[in-house]
């Protein structure tokens, strides 16, 4: 019997969607009843975690909490984010409950340091709230690696609220391929997409170097500890 | 403020995540928190709606029930089925629980009979279970409608069960064509897709006649009960 995940969503929807549909599709299934059972609270009034780390909004730390909480009584056995920048509220999270947190931050930085030990230089593709609260920075410091950020971050910005407006356009999708682009112009051996509304505009084949996607590293961590 | 929608699904997953990505495609949105919170259980292991039918399984009422309480208690303020045959178990979701059931049959054969009141014969794409709890046929019987089944009810399970196992490719797509062109051969004129399945291997631009399908009339119902 495998375990239920817990998924604590909505920032924004679309990115959980994508969550769900790829641990679906990672999960070996010959019909229904072999899928994993999903509770997913898809919150979209989660508290701006931008403007929260930002010191302009209010913090997702209750709501974030009260989620989890719901999720664990409903009877997951574990719990995910799918979002990166909320990460920073995770140990308000662990605490709120007694079921292990499975870290989108950990499963990532495992990835990069597993799959690509060689390459030396990270381009890392997130969110403010995420840099700021040095969530992937801290853990490829520590690791000897040195880390590469766009020159035009509020260019990413924008491209990340204009998908949670539904934005997911051909015209989106060239500006983060050329953010991508000018990533590896600047000495990127790799590519982090560390926001979950990243890869819903670029995806690995537009990516001139490796891509490591937070979401897919997640999904990989989750379906094995599910299924084990 | 929007009202909270509990969708009971898994049935199967793949579908669910359709009709959750058609749910956020539905709301008009500027941003996240002008998505609709969605609590979502998605449950593959839920008996087999087709062979409970049948008398060949255990019945899914009890399931159903527990799923309703449970999304209701997470605070779901209507509950939702992403599933056609488990409409078959409607009245045992709503003697569970104290919010309204938006029942995917009602907004479908609204749909049919507001966007399409010209058209006599209507081709029902519907599994088996579906079609043995008689879900559809008699609300479209009694609107003085005529049905017209596929002569290859059992080849169309098999792509439904295919869809389960996660097998939405080219044969499977061409055979569903197939299987809505043989019911227009046979006086179709309008084409319903009453199972959640058949959208992801059969689209509008696929159907020859009119195609309505159950959970695009879910989804606009859902929407409109939400916001207004």
């Amino acid at each position: 019997m495998s375990r239920a995940i817990g998924l604590l969503g909505g920032m924004g929807p679309a990115a959980t969607v994508d969550m769900m549909a790829r641990i679906i599709a990672a999960t070996p299934a010959g019909g229904d009843s072999d899928h994993l059972r999903l509770f997913v609270d898809c919150n979209p009034q989660v508290p701006d975690r931008n403007a929260a780390i930002a010191g302009r909004g209010a913090s997702p730390a209750a709501a974030l909490a009260a989620m989890a909480r719901g999720l664990e009584r409903q009877g997951a056995d574990m719990l995910a984010i799918a979002c990166n920048s909320a990460h920073a509220w995770a140990d308000d999270i662990r605490a709120a409950t007694t079921v292990p947190l499975v870290s989108m931050i950990d499963a990532t930085v495992a990835t990069i340091l597993r799959d690509h030990p060689a390459k030396r230089r990270i381009g890392l593709l997130a969110a403010d709230a995420c840099l700021d609260a040095d969530l992937y920075q801290r853990p490829l410091r520590d690791a000897g690696l040195e880390i590469v950020l766009t020159a035009d971050q509020s260019g990413f910005m924008t491209l990340i609220y204009g998908v949670k407006a539904g934005d997911v356009g051909t015209d989106a999708r060239v500006a983060m391929r050329a953010i991508a682009s000018d990533l590896v112009a600047d000495g990127a051996e790799l590519i982090v997409a560390a926001c979950t509304e990243v890869p819903l505009l670029l995806a690995a084949a537009d990516s001139p170097v490796p891509f490591v996607d937070a979401t897919d590293a997640l999904v990989q961590a989750l379906v094995a500890e599910a299924t084990r």
